[in-house]
């Protein structure tokens, strides 16, 4: 038996850190600032950062890390908008973002990739061999594939090509005991086994740690033709999913925003989307696919949207449908201009379920006298919430978080989810366990309990509650965030 | 505590088991024989038999099993090939087939079922409303849902569409406690907490128990073609899946049949499939999609036929196609003549490894003097290997089982799977370990040991050797197997 004070293990467990790691270890402070936190702007305290340039490294820190039972997060971009990559219990902040290559198997149609290569370079690579990768979340030119696959990102594109999920063959990468694990393989079909893969993505770093991503690629579309529509109401433009579906066409995208936050961007840009119409709600629809197919399905919608929506625009070239798509680009930034704070809810319901949550939220807007916009990926139920609020004001605070309960409970009487791409990490924690009946939360317990047995993988994370609102955050511009 | 002498355990399980279900409860052993056995024709001693008519039975009757660790095996058709609904522990077995409601929700395109439900039913029903639930085992006219979602089930037309896994949005059901739990959402993101769908799905019922499977269905495909054609030899056959995606098109099936397959089947039913050429590797390429693009493809795949192929035929209407379906439907029957006793293997590997698998198969075919026909989906690189033996002659048993080994072997070298479809079952577990290292064979029974610490649910499956080649195997003939 080991019987090391336990104020000293941290510093045992350093010494032995850089013994293994050499120079790969950094424990000064300026370095560590900039990975205590993440998209949500909430700082822990690490230890010691370990850029790490090769896959088995990964093994011999964790070796290391369970033995002292010494916290270890996971970073790529530090993209996460949850605090889904912040040390919060302190420890080593695993960076792998050098873990970033990209290997793209044009005949079998696969992409090779590490953790920290970012989304939008494979999309890129992809596309220049006619292949395509679909997830698209907002964050692609920078987040990376770990992460995505960490919190099983979405999208936009998602309604018609899924989600992550749906592309990843197999993972490689170590467990808590840096003992090296494959899950899944580079075929469709797989029914040897229990099916590990599908655990560890969407469990956000709790479970293991990714080294090495395959994925499937599918044929690039050939063409896309992209519309804006302002409609009369939200119950007319939210009916566009099943509408649609009903004509037997299936969008590539379908982006809603709500006149809230078309008003906000009006605003925000001092220019009218649709000349000499109030704001209203809007929505953005790609179709792609074959031309012959897209012609007629163009003729199609636009009979729909000429009978259904007050007013459209139609682009069938790449840069008009670039003007369109920067109209739902500058929502978000147009909404920061509301106030200080955003709580950016990425709740997922049923297709048929949408205008009773949008109704429940403008309830919500008029009772506590709220700044809320709404807008997001309607085609799949996945429907960005933004409260806005001043994090000084006491009372603005308190009741942005009362509505923000009300909207959650509201969003699982629908027998939706409270996350539908972002994961739960801290931000998620408070609604979390209202989604799951005890058994089912036991269940998700005991596995983390048994393939973390010492809890070292990113602790805090998903099931311990954690008030983001009650926690100072960061004055940092991420480098993304520049204009 | 309980000081139940073991022997009597089961009988006051049973007294209990009735006093809760009552008539539900079969102990007759005319009626416990049919459910001995499945499609591997093994057969199990069962003590009792369940019939389920509402979901909520199934709690009643885990809570009892759990509590005096009774053996309770899942059962739909039965029509497992590995012997995955055979209770070979004794035990009870939870016959599901009552559960076989199907609802579908045609706006949200979803398919509520029980796990009873047949599989070519809920086809047959979506399909009357426009829609398409694409996994296709050859077992679809009486395979049941509940079996396809416990192994994973694919068929031809996951080349293009995908597996079980990929429609299967929530499943519902039983924790070995009798404890409701329901994981994933009638949403296409979901990223709240740990992915517990995906763990059942493909757990071959070891897990818990299903009672509702939710799904989501897609668009009816407008149109489709097919065509077979004869090749010179099995590297240009097999060169098909990449040379049609490298010309951009993705077919919805494409099967192959090797010359011994087909050899086999001429000789069957004493008829050519081309006339005057010796029997040739063949595929079956269905396209499907809309009318104006299928045009277009018909040409690229003609032109490229008459490249490639010996010869080939074209299938514009069903009628036509489906004498095409029926050369390939019948090589199994066919190859039953060979010998009483078939090995089926459904390996899967990538796609560009099908031509060395195939070459080692024909090795082994010499080597070993074996009797060996491979077909199946060499789109996704799910082949089926068929050893032919009889089983009352030791010598070609112990034959065929080495060769079996060593193409197990092989299949894992090429970093491919011992089983793509059917499941591990009790016919795959000699080959299972192989699979896995002792670090991802050690979390797989480590979760087992979780979920169902007294190890109540499907007992020896997928663990535990069990070697089929040993077992007597029960003279009979499965409803399905009529001709």
């Amino acid at each position: 038996m080991k019987t090391i004070p336990p104020e000293r293990v941290s510093v045992i467990a350093l010494r032995m850190l850089r013994e293994a790691l050499g120079e790969s270890v950094e424990t000064d402070r300026d370095q560590l600032y900039p990975v205590a936190y993440d998209g949500l702007k909430i700082a822990g305290s690490p230890e010691a950062l370990i850029k790490i340039e090769r896959s088995e490294d990964v093994s011999a820190v964790l070796k290391i890390a369970n033995e002292y039972s010494i916290p270890v997060t996971c970073r790529g971009a530090g993209s996460s908008l949850t605090g889904g990559a912040t040390p919060f219990q302190g420890g080593w902040v695993l960076d792998l973002s050098g873990l970033n290559s990209i290997s793209i198997d044009q005949p079998n149609m696969l992409a090779i990739c590490g953790p920290g290569a970012v989304v939008g370079e494979l999309q890129e690579q992809a596309d220049q061999l006619g292949l395509f990768y679909p997830p698209d979340p907002s964050s692609k030119k920078f987040s990376t594939l770990g992460g995505n696959v960490a919190c099983n990102a979405g999208g936009l594109r998602c309604v018609k090509y899924g989600v992550t999920r749906d592309y990843v063959l197999s993972l490689s990468g170590y467990l808590p005991t840096g003992e090296f694990v494959k899950w899944g393989r580079a075929t469709r079909k797989f029914a040897t086994g229990y099916n590990l893969r599908d655990l560890w993505i969407g469990s956000e770093g709790t479970l293991g740690v990714i080294t090495e991503i395959t994925l499937r690629l599918i044929l690039a579309t050939e063409s896309r033709i992209t519309f804006l529509a302002a409609f009369e109401d939200d119950k007319s433009a939210l009916g566009a999913p099943l509408a649609l579906c009903k004509m037997g066409i299936r969008p590539s995208i379908i982006e809603y925003m709500d006149r809230w936050t078309i008003d906000c961007l009006q605003k925000y840009v001092e220019k009218e989307v649709f000349t000499g119409i109030a704001p209203r709600p809007m929505l953005l629809i790609e179709l792609d696919g074959a031309p012959e197919v897209l012609k007629k399905e163009q003729e199609m919608v636009s009979a729909w949207l000429r009978n259904s929506s007050i007013d459209f625009r139609t682009a069938l070239e790449e840069s008009e449908a670039e003007e369109l798509w920067e109209v739902r680009r500058q929502g978000s930034s147009a909404m920061k201009k509301l106030a200080n704070t955003k709580l950016n809810e990425d709740i997922v319901i049923p297709l048929n379920r949408q205008v009773e949550l949008v109704n429940f939220v403008n309830e919500l807007r008029e009772e506590f006298k709220l700044k809320i916009g709404v807008f997001g990926h309607c085609g799949d139920g996945n429907l960005h919430v933004n409260f806005m609020y001043n994090e000084e004001d006491p009372l603005e605070t308190d009741t942005a978080v009362t509505a923000l309960h009300r909207l959650m409970d509201k969003v699982i009487s629908l027998d939706g989810a409270i996350s539908g791409e972002h994961g739960v990490g801290l931000a998620k924690t408070p609604f979390v366990r209202n989604q799951f009946n005890d058994a089912e939360w036991n269940t998700m317990k005991a596995i983390k309990n048994t393939l973390d047995p010492k809890g070292i993988l990113n602790p805090g994370k998903i099931f311990d509650v954690f008030k983001p609102w009650d926690q100072k955050k960061e004055n940092v511009v991420l480098s993304w965030e520049h204009k």
